[in-house]
C-alpha cells in the first residue's frame, strides 16, 4: 500500500543526500535513472564526478541529450577524508568548483558523503566557515540513516 | 589551543543547522550574536520566525539594521510534528514561502529541527518531492548532534 501510495502521484525523487551548498552548487549520491527528472528541474550545466570508475552509459546519454558536461576527478574511495585523497586531484576540483562558467554544478560521488564531503569542506574553507561548522556540515551528509535508526 | 586557532582566524560562523533549502530560502536553527556578520553576507529581507515566544532584542535591533522585516507564526515546539502543529499557522507561514516578494528568506525556530522541518517540508510537499526524501531530509537537520557521536 505504501509503494502505491508513493506511485500514484507524479512525484520527483530527488537524488539520495541531495542537497544545496550555494547558489547554483549541489551535492549528492550517485544519481540513478529514477531522478532523472528531478536533475532536469536543476537546469545543469556541468556534473562534477569525483569517483575514478567510468561513468555509467545511461547517465552519459542522459547528460549528453540535455547538454550537460561531466567532468571527472577521480578520488579513489576512502572512508578517512583528509588523508589520503590526492591534493591535486582535489585542487582540481575545487578549481572548476569556483569557477561560475560550470554553474549550475551537481558534485556527486558515490553516496555523497565522503569525497562530496570533503570538496564541500574545502568550499565552506574558501567561504571562511569556521571549522566547526564546516565540521557539522560534513557529518550532516556523512553519517548513514541506517545507524540512525537502528 | 583548538579556540585560540579558531579565533586567530576572520572566520565566519554560520548560524547552527544553516543550509540552503532552496534558490533564496535558508533554514537554521535560532541566529546569534555570533552569526551577524554571517547573516549579512546572505542578504536577508525576511525572518520567518516559527517560536511563539517574543525575538530577542539584539536581533530585532539587528534586523531593523539591515531592513529585514521579521515575519512570526508561532508554533509550539513538540518533538512529533506532523500531530499538534496548527494547521493554520504551518499554512500561513507555507504562504509566506511561497510568496517570491519576501525573499531572501531565513526560516528558523529554536533548534531548526522540528517546527523549521515541519516547515520545510510542507515546501518539498509543493515541490512534488517524494515523501521517503522529505523523511530523509527531515532526519538529517532533526537528529541531534551528540547522538552520532556518543
Amino acid at each position: 500500500k505504501d509503494s502505491a501510495y508513493e506511485q500514484e502521484s507524479d512525484n520527483i525523487i530527488p537524488c539520495d543526500n541531495f542537497a544545496m551548498v550555494y547558489k547554483e552548487i549541489y551535492r549528492s549520491a550517485f544519481p540513478t535513472k529514477r531522478n532523472f527528472q528531478f536533475l532536469q528541474t536543476l537546469g545543469l550545466r556541468t556534473i562534477l564526478y569525483l569517483c575514478p570508475e567510468p561513468y555509467p552509459t545511461a547517465g552519459l546519454k542522459f547528460y549528453t541529450q540535455h547538454s550537460i558536461r561531466v567532468l571527472q576527478y577521480g578520488v579513489s574511495g576512502n572512508k578517512e577524508p583528509f588523508v589520503d585523497i590526492s591534493d591535486n586531484v582535489i585542487r582540481g576540483a575545487l578549481h572548476v568548483l569556483l569557477d561560475r562558467s560550470y554553474y549550475p554544478i551537481l558534485i556527486h560521488c558515490n553516496k555523497g558523503k565522503h569525497r562530496t564531503g570533503c570538496l564541500v569542506g574545502c568550499f565552506r574553507k574558501v567561504q571562511k566557515w569556521s571549522l566547526t561548522s564546516i565540521f557539522d556540515e560534513y557529518r550532516r551528509y556523512s553519517y548513514p540513516k541506517d545507524r540512525f535508526m537502528n
